[in-house]
């Protein structure tokens, strides 16, 4: 997946995590520049969070594209606020492509490390989902990702897929492939039916408290 | 502390870490896959943590116990819902046994590494609570730690017997074990009597805000 | 700025962010280890991440005086609760030299490891907000630096005037020096005649969301 069609793929997606951001930080009293960061949270939180657990350089300080995306984003919010509201279902289409994306490249590039395959599944899920769980702890909510449709798991599917690719010796470009539409399908299946996993059921609190 | 039994204590800390998150997590709306990942996150947030601090790779990723138990600790919530409650101060011994044991862990690695010993004893205290804040500031909450019956206060008391012992020239292992001891006992106490410390009363709020 | 006067700013910054701290903390059920603990987040919380993101050892862990300012500036609020409140204006003041400091530091030692220079503008920002950021996320609030008088931008203006005395081939004391000034005064200015940045407005929240 080095052809540049990845590389606009990983922008869409950055661009769409970027907009979920400021969507729900608007209307909240939040500033432009508050704003504005709120969105870079989203965006590059997962991959950063990776990279420091990985112990390697944060991928956005080798790569302004990430940033500029991000005020692309951000430009966009404020210029065109009732076309984006337009384009939901396509910034839906980003979002799912981004998660798809991410989670690819958080597997391989733990890959690339030599870590077992299930941390690398970690990493993958990670660098989808905890930009979104940044973004809402900052606007003092639970993370959506806790609480709604499947979006976590799908990147775990996505996980298993490339698992079994790998090991059955597909070249990493197929491999990468079908991780990523895995993923992206799992994410629109799961929203089109609002297909939920088991919320947990209260545990009798009367128990001492951790 | 080397010896298998160590390793047994450090897994029920674990295990009754990962089962305060999922209690926590009940009841809220939090599906699943959440609950597991704060139960993940409060077991193993404080040693991630320090060993960011430490700049050395986490400890979880080169043994996947810590995961497993975690997912142990989820099925028995969702199965033993109603027997984990009967169990209720046994996790509580538990609870506590992996505060005094995580101490012992962050502060022996930091001090292995040549760090300052008052760093070291930051670095046992973080990784005996941190994991705690983060399952509280996921679950959007002021975290417990901050504001009920002694507990990381145990783990710096464990980390002045910790220094005694150690000046004074006795074993690791006879350290380690006293200092465990001693966070475990300090808790224990602290919880069957209701210790706490003062709380900080309001400062007039006239002040200029930062 | 490697002048003792240089120490002494910063650390005249620590003990207000710590002081900040300190007075978001108290009046919330939170005890003195939990008031303490958030009094020293917010003094090193953004140096840490700055240290994290940069791949070096946090500075704290090499000179205790920022953990002794911090317990100066948590002994001070417990004893001279109505003096400090005479303070205010002073603490203001400290916040502004902490801030422009904070930001100087953190643009410096990014610049020193060879990075563009954007992103040394975003280290200096991190150093100087991002300790107030986690000192609100723990007492479960927005962070205030997304909602009030202009603040981080204080530091991006900062950033700007460092580059061009840079570029300009000024000795690095002058250009620190100037970036220091530019941060609080342009703090100062913003905080007299309350500028704010305009506020992000709703987005159409009928969007699908992320």
């Amino acid at each position: 997946m080095e052809f540049s069609i990845t590389i606009f793929l990983d922008l869409l997606g950055t661009f769409a995590f970027a907009i979920s951001g400021l969507r729900l930080a608007s209307g909240k009293r939040i500033d432009w520049f508050g704003a504005f960061i709120i969105a870079l949270v989203t965006a590059i939180g997962g991959g950063t969070t990776r990279d420091l657990l990985l112990d390697v350089r944060p991928f956005w300080m080798m790569n302004p594209m990430y940033f500029i995306t991000t005020g692309i984003a951000f430009l966009s919010a404020i210029l065109f606020k009732e076309k984006l509201f337009r384009w939901g279902s396509t910034l839906f289409m980003f979002d799912a492509i981004g998660l798809g994306l991410f989670t690819v490249v958080g597997i391989s590039k733990s890959l690339a490390m030599g870590l077992p395959f299930w941390v690398c599944v970690m990493m993958g899920t990670i660098t989808g989902t905890l930009g979104g769980v940044f973004r809402d702890v900052l606007l003092n909510k639970v993370p959506l990702v806790f609480t709604r449709d499947i979006y976590a798991l799908a990147c775990v599917f996505g996980g298993g897929v490339y698992y079994l690719f790998y090991k059955f010796g597909f070249s990493s470009d197929i491999t990468e492939l079908m991780t990523a539409i895995t993923v992206i399908v799992a994410r629109l299946i799961a929203a089109k039916f609002h297909l939920q996993l088991p919320l947990l059921k209260p545990i009798n609190e009367n128990i001492q408290k951790k």
